[in-house]
């Protein structure tokens, strides 16, 4: 039996990537394929890659009630509410904005709103290999933020090792993260064969960077690692991400003892591939895909870590992962839908 | 039941992008995954989107006659001979290169070599929307050039309607479409935000169009459309191919017949999109996918057709196209593996 | 003694380059710098390569009009009455726009509105390659089309050597020749890694070709080329423009004609490079600088010229070809300001 | 009276780039263009926006004498030998390579090799923004690594102002960088639409950050900084090239003092731009220029600096930085042949 699912928001790259993702699931049916400002109008006439007759339809929080799963690929604005209607009449959500990421006063902090609806944030935290379990239970699942992913993917398995408030995130995107609407700094002219940082020192993604790195590694020894250093840039790419992590080592931490923690973290993961230390992953190795490929190397000179990390940030850092938490979340096999290798070269 | 295949040549693009659609195929297990000069290698060290531990094997005839087909990703050099050995032994063999495009004559023409198999030349040509049926009973099968496959899939249906040496096909392609090797003119600094022409006006995919624009075409009105005019050009996109196709129309057609005729040749067709006029189709609607979108219009000022067509040049212009003959060839459902929709944006 | 210039819509990209260019010009001073929409704010926040204190300044006809010459980057809307204004004030004018590029009658067929100054209509043709004298002594000069200059520099001298009724043109642009306003079709993730044509069979650039193609070449022999075709292309890159240009040669033309043709005509030029028939030109060659590199090859089995033209769309395009144009109006050496090699690789 | 300079390595592109800018420079004579292993073959062969006849030289040591000055643009291998002869005939030296850059121990150290000639090393450091009396004075420049280069005009002015061990400097390049020699990891189609890292953490610039980012300043507060973590990217664009340096703050430092530390270095400086903190630079504003534009944040929680600097690598990171020494050593206008603004957009 089929779930049925819908994507509110899907005239965005994240909803649109869902629409193309879903369209090779066969144990998932979209209903409904919703955005706000598109209703009516073909969906091929934003994503030629959909041709076909299918059309946006119009927002109807109702309709979408009776669904099984709602994939909201909304801004967090619209995101607040209509996470919690549905999932007070008990449909299952997968929220792929910001809106219920962080704890209320994280939320307060970074976005600069009082959360509406503090007693649901956070949300079940969608990155399955941390949260597999939770996930699974869940009805209301925050899809992380793609940088997020890409840091915390190849820095959390190593937080034990790390020495508090030397974590330093140097961030390179591709522009499709910086949505569809055309916008000066994002005009193919003004960005091709161009590079820039924005949005330092306060990007939003360093507070879910700071709440997520350490949170539920509650033994004895943990250590909250303190405020995180977080620089992103705008890379002439479409999709493709990597974060360049730095953080000094404590004590005694060997090389080994680095390698063996991602190792061991992702060996029976299927889609957070481990390079061996001195080999770079590059991002084009799993765009289209919802793989991670992350290496790191330590500094003799130095005592640090140097971990880079790559994801398509439409793929594992928006829809892919989205749609492995939905996956969980349905009672079906993870991987389902997710099976395409990067479009390499 | 799965059906045994192998790769010859996979340490081509050709070869890995069959290899990477392979990775998604149930019904067909890779035995075999031959590389002549990177026998031994992992395939990783070429092809970072394949991780995993897998290395390219040596070419071994005996072990390959085996197998149940051979995708031969190989240059048109090896490909005369290994194609005839594994056709002698049974085994069925998609040839990628352009040894069996071509008669016999064509052949020595256009490349310049006598063909040592004149009578295999010319193989079963592999565009399934034009001979399916040949295909299905093939046991060798020559894989369209990606040129080739762009123009004709624009052309071929409109055929019957243009007048006779007035064809020109002014063609744009990815880089990848170069092949594996580094040379200078593909040098990332030298051809990033660059364009130019090359090869023309005696590319070999000249003689392939002309060979396959008409000839199956054998009614009584079937005119041969003469010699015709190919200008291809390198265009600084790694994947993504078009071809821009002018001919004058025989008195009397109608913009009406034309758009009929594209329609009605791709009603059925699962890789084929045809685009209202007017619309023109982008090459990263189909990047990574086996797709092909076209649209054609109608200048009454000249009363030429301007017919413009995509496909991904490794996709649809190769490994795709590629698959979907071997599954036509060992009785499968032809679009097996080729699901994936264009990475766009 | 130093002339005193101004630019109108130096908000927009070919104003912008102009303002980059008459930066290392010494005998003319930039009076002023005015962009209708801009008035007021930093020249820098709109282009970083030019930091500094300077701001656009409002459009005063009164002021500009004490000017030398004025340069209107401007769309043809505004360019109509501004252009008519300054002349009759005996102000010198370069129109960057189309609005005095073509007949009255030619401007109506293809811009669909009445010409409101008939008789200024066509101004003298800004091609200094072929209407030097009427260019220094000129007041008002309609500056080409970026495609216009690309493919005229190829056929023009060929015109007489040419079959009516067979000239097509295929263009390929760089990006910034759509203009500095951010739209959806020209949003960095939907472009790049993209190609597609756009614009075909009507573009207005048509009809500037057609009516410059041939007109002065009025000698007893001259006929009239006709309609022409022409599909211009959006191509992965911001600068850079290259045009193929196809037609039948007439009977009896010979390889050796068609070179000839083209290197008398440019032997003395300081801007325009023949290449070797074979030798394809690239686009990058040619960015950042006045410069046009072309080639012509005849293809013996069809008796066709294909001629690959490039230019920098910003340059010779625009802004360059405007300067060239501006030093010869104010008797200056017309090469100044303008020896900037092109920025390869 | 003009001067007499040649080139030895004018077929990488840091030679190509000094052929380019050289030929808009009017007080020097470019008399040798020598390039060992493409001699007799035209410039243009390899750089087609140097179209004409000029040949490359084969390398003459004695002719090479005769001159006034010689960019060395070879490996370090043959500048070792090359540039002490020519030192100790008399003739003025700017290396490109990393030969003179530092002392014989950290040549030793960082490039594996004994130094031939200990001392003449390190030779004058080539950035005129912090030892332009020595370069004016010199016969021997050593002309700085890009990404020193970059690094170091947004970290120097502040060293006395950081804490020592915590210099991470994350670079990214345009692929320009890495040289003309075609190599799979620099194919066009690997590397356009992609990023990596490469060369950490022993890239050879490491060692000349470390030497020059404090060593004359040697009043009696100055610390060493001591070892410098770095880590380089490639970025898929040709030319462009920024680093983002991040370091603590001393004790007490405010937002002003960073500012102010920069403002008044490059108060008088022709080629360095700062920007306001919170503006960061575009790569792209400097393409094809000698300009520098750099920017610094102080981020109040974790009390670091982040900077942010952009150059084109073969301008102020290569040719332009060694023209502008040569310029000084020459007692000629610093600026000469530098006026060329960024190629934007």
């Amino acid at each position: 039996m089929t779930s049925s699912v819908g994507i509110v928001g899907a005239s965005g790259y994240g909803g649109a990537e869902l629409l193309r993702l879903l369209a090779g699931h066969h144990e998932v049916q979209v209903e409904v394929v919703a955005a706000h400002s598109q209703a009516g109008k073909p969906v091929s006439s934003l994503f030629p890659n959909l041709p076909g007759a299918r059309c946006f339809d119009a927002i109807d929080v109702d309709q979408l009630g009776e669904l099984d799963l709602v994939f909201l690929a909304t801004p967090h604005g619209p995101s607040l509410e209509l996470a919690a209607t549905l999932h007070a009449g008990g449909t299952k959500v997968v929220d792929l904005s910001g809106a219920y990421r962080l704890t209320a006063e994280g939320f307060a902090n970074w976005y600069g709103e009082v959360h509406p609806h503090p007693e649901l944030a956070p949300a079940v935290y969608g990155m399955p290999e941390f949260f597999r379990k939770d996930v699974a239970g869940a009805t209301l699942v925050a899809n992380p933020g793609c940088y997020v992913t890409t840091a915390l993917l190849g820095l959390r398995p190593l937080s034990p090792l790390l020495v508090p408030g030397t974590v330093i995130i140097d961030g390179k995107s591709g522009t499709s993260g910086a949505g569809r609407a055309a916008k000066d700094h994002l005009h193919h002219p003004h960005l091709t064969a161009n590079l820039g940082a924005y949005g330092a020192p306060a990007h939003r993604h360093t507070g879910e960077i700071e709440q997520w790195l350490t949170n539920d590694l509650d033994g004895p020894g943990v250590v909250d690692l303190g405020a995180v250093q977080f620089t992103p840039h705008l890379v002439p790419m479409s999709r493709g991400m990597q974060t360049t992590s730095y953080a000094n080592l404590r004590e005694g931490v060997s090389p080994q003892d680095v390698q063996q923690a991602l190792v061991e973290t992702y060996a029976d993961e299927p889609f957070v591939h481990v390079l061996a230390p001195g080999t770079f992953p590059l991002t084009k190795s799993v765009v289209g895909s919802n793989g991670c490929q992350l290496s790191a190397l330590v500094d003799p000179r130095t005592n640090r870590v140097v971990i880079t990390s790559v994801i398509d940030n439409l793929g594992k850092g928006a829809a892919g992962q989205a749609l492995q938490n939905a996956n969980l979340m349905l009672g079906l096999d993870e991987t389902l839908g997710l099976s395409a290798i990067g479009v390499f070269p």
